[in-house]
């Protein structure tokens, strides 16, 4: 189970402070997000970290880099450095929609290319790898015009592997055809290994309608096999967003999460 | 407009008499759907669309193939017999999701290559193309695991292009970073060219939350361009699921799908 990591969304309204004690009791890994973060301080939650001993497997989340605004590259400019300063190697990377009233997903899809390249010197000096996550080609108008695994890679290969690299998320890319050569691709390149579960039908708010392991299709298994194949040795990171998994105590949905875990991905 | 062709889903609760009458009187052509024919009657149907002198441009649907089932394959046969009754050379066909319970998506698609093995040479005999209709990746659960127009080439190509196409649908294809050169590899395999727009936030009820031309973020001319130069030169299609649109008169929404379809298709 050492490689298990919670990324927090999954017990989102679980106090922060109290989840950074729990994984470091369970010696299991966490994934830090920003806005809780600020709520209780940067620092402080830098000084938890550090007295609990726990690893901060991931920031989530830098990115929405499609605008060319430089307030979008500032922004992401302070990721890196609360990554930093959480001691987290990887900042998940969320490319970011078409802007407002566009309808050119190429020229967004440049736009992140070219964000990237700005942020890349900065993130190598920082010590903070950027990790960007293909989403679900359902939020590819509103979240992400990064769609595919392989598309993640065509932009990541520009920069070293230290300065780029990707998030495999099977909520994401389970149904992709080409998803198995693309993580042997991705060789050297990943930088998180979270994983969620497809149910069907699709919950009618898609955005937090993902499964508990085991409750939907994905072959978690067969993609984490093939993740380990590919070198990758880092923690998983489960990272459900479910509006019925938050209605619940957080230690609750942590021991529900170790136990789905265990049974289907361990 | 004489490449127009109205999908009846379009005006789902339209009496489908006279939406043959009124795309007849329009010089357009329709697409059919198998309940509304069969309740109408097949014979009545093929006469109606014989005597209004309308083009069938497609008859949906057939499919649900990943079972492997031997009465989905004979229910296809029929929907084969329906096409050709009606004059309609392509029978669309959504492969189907994963079977009930089943987590082995490779599984599933090899049954769909297997099944239209199965029934290509009916198919041929008949006059009828399969014109096999990738979905977008959020329906491959549910509908068809067949996600993306590259992966329904890579099935297509073990046939002749007599006996089994592709549909290029706008709405579920759009988001994909290699649609365009799979577009050009398509080239005549495009059985179908079916336009509906992606709308923003996707709508609750994923399966009728398709837009209305040029409400959403699809780049229609572009789409039409490059299926053009892949050589088709057939129908196009307006299929839009969606329950605003299916509380108007038919009438009226046939009347707005055409002018949409004038200012941001033809």
């Amino acid at each position: 189970m050492n490689r298990f990591s919670l990324n927090h969304a999954t017990t989102k309204y679980w106090d922060q402070d109290e989840a950074i004690d729990a994984c470091a009791r369970e010696n299991v890994g966490i994934g830090l997000w920003r806005e809780p973060v600020a709520a209780k301080g940067l620092e402080n939650t830098a000084r938890r970290v550090r007295d609990s001993g726990v690893t901060v497997t991931s920031l989530c989340r830098g990115g929405f880099l499609t605008t060319g605004a430089p307030q979008a590259l500032d922004d992401n400019r302070r990721a890196i450095d609360e990554a930093a300063a959480l001691g987290a190697g990887e900042l998940v990377v969320v490319c970011g929609g078409l802007p407002e009233g566009s309808r050119d997903i190429d020229a967004a899809r440049r736009a992140v290319a070219d964000a990237l390249g700005a942020l890349a010197p900065y993130a190598v000096e920082s010590g903070v790898r950027l990790a960007v996550e293909p989403l679900h080609p359902m939020f590819a108008s509103d979240r992400c015009v990064i769609s595919t695994l392989d598309q993640a890679l065509d932009v990541a290969e520009s920069f070293t592997p230290e300065a780029v690299g990707v998030v495999v998320d099977t909520y994401h890319v389970w149904w992709d055809p080409n998803v198995y050569a693309a993580i042997a691709r991705a060789a050297g390149r990943i930088a998180s290994f979270q994983v969620a579960d497809w149910i069907t039908p699709l919950p009618a708010g898609v955005l937090t309608g993902r499964g508990q392991l085991g409750d939907g299709c994905v072959e978690f298994r067969r993609l984490r096999d093939a993740v380990d194949a590919a070198g990758y040795s880092g923690h998983i990171e489960v990272e459900i967003f479910n509006d019925t998994i938050w209605s619940h105590p957080g230690p609750d949905v942590f021991a529900e999460t170790l136990r789905r875990y265990r049974e289907h991905v361990a």
